[in-house]
C-alpha cells in the first residue's frame, strides 16, 4: 500500500509518500514541497497546488490521501485560506478516486514522537528515524506530510 | 462580456451568469444551484463541485468570476468548509485562464438593494427587477451569485 501524506498550506504544501510492506514497515518513496511563487494570483496558485498534487499522484499511483485535521486556527482569513489549499488536496485525491483518511494533529505527533504535544523539530527526528532516512527531512512541511503518512500505516485501516 | 457569479457552499453552490451587453445593461444567461449528495463523503463533494463548475463554464465559456469575500464567519470549522468550496471555484476559474474578481457581501448588497445590510430577500427581488426575470431567482444562493455578477458588471474593470 502506497500512502501519500499532505500538509496543506498555500505558501507551500508539504507531501511525503511512503509504502506499507508489512505492519512494522514503512519505506520512504518521495517527500518534499509544492510552492508556488507569492507574487501569483491565489486562484493560480491553487492551480499549481492542484496540478502538482496531480502529477505526484499520476507518478505514484498512492492508495490512500492521510491529512491533518485542524480545528484551532489564528483567524477566519487564515482558516478560508487553509480550506482552499486543503480543498485542492481532497480534489485530487477524489478525482483519482482515492481514500481520504483525516487524523487529529495530536494523534499525528503521537505516532512519530509519543507525544501529542512534540514540536516541529521532534516530528522531524521521528520521521528521520522511522523511515531510516539519510537525513533530517526537510522542510518541516514534507516531515510533517510524511508523519501524517506514517500515522495512517501505524493506525488505518489496513490492506496491504 | 459574459461574468459568472459564484456564491460558493460546500452543500450549496449558488451560481449566476449574466452578459453585460453596454454599461448599464445585464441579461440573465443562466443560473441555479449544484447540491452534491450529503451523504457522500466530503471529497466527492468537492470533486461534484469542481466538475459542475467547469461544465458551466465549457458550456458559457464566461470571461470572469465574481465571487463574494468573507470576513466573518461562525468558526474555524465552517471557515475551513467554506474555504474549500471558494477554492474549487477559484480553481475552475483558475484553470480556464478566467480573471477572478472578489467582492465584500457589503458591495454586493448595496449594487441590487441600494443598501448594504438587506436581508436575503430583497437581494433576490433587487436581483429579478435588476435583470427582469419573469420570478423571483430561487434558491437564495443563486440570487446571490447573480447579485455577485451585477456587482461586477456594475464595478468592475469594464472590458466590453
Amino acid at each position: 500500500m502506497i500512502i501519500l501524506g499532505i500538509d496543506p498550506g498555500t505558501q507551500i504544501m508539504g507531501y511525503g509518500l511512503i509504502e506499507k510492506t508489512c505492519r512494522t514497515s514503512f519505506l520512504p518513496i518521495d517527500y518534499g514541497c509544492i510552492r508556488p511563487p507569492k507574487q501569483l494570483p491565489l486562484p493560480e496558485r491553487y492551480c499549481i497546488l492542484f496540478e502538482g498534487l496531480e502529477t505526484l499522484i499520476d507518478q505514484y499511483k498512492p492508495d490512500v490521501l492521510a491529512i491533518e485535521s485542524q480545528f484551532v486556527l489564528k483567524n477566519v482569513q487564515s482558516a478560508l485560506k487553509l480550506g482552499m489549499a486543503k480543498g485542492m488536496a481532497l480534489l485530487a485525491a477524489a478525482r483519482q478516486k482515492m481514500q481520504v483518511y483525516e487524523y487529529t494533529p495530536t494523534r499525528i505527533k503521537s505516532s512519530v514522537t509519543g507525544s501529542g504535544r512534540a514540536g516541529k523539530g521532534q516530528v522531524q527526528y521521528g520521521v528521520q528515524a522511522i523511515l531510516r532516512l539519510a537525513a533530517l527531512p526537510e522542510p518541516e512541511d514534507a516531515a510533517d506530510a510524511l508523519a501524517a503518512a506514517i500515522c495512517h500505516a501505524q493506525l488505518g485501516v489496513s490492506f496491504v
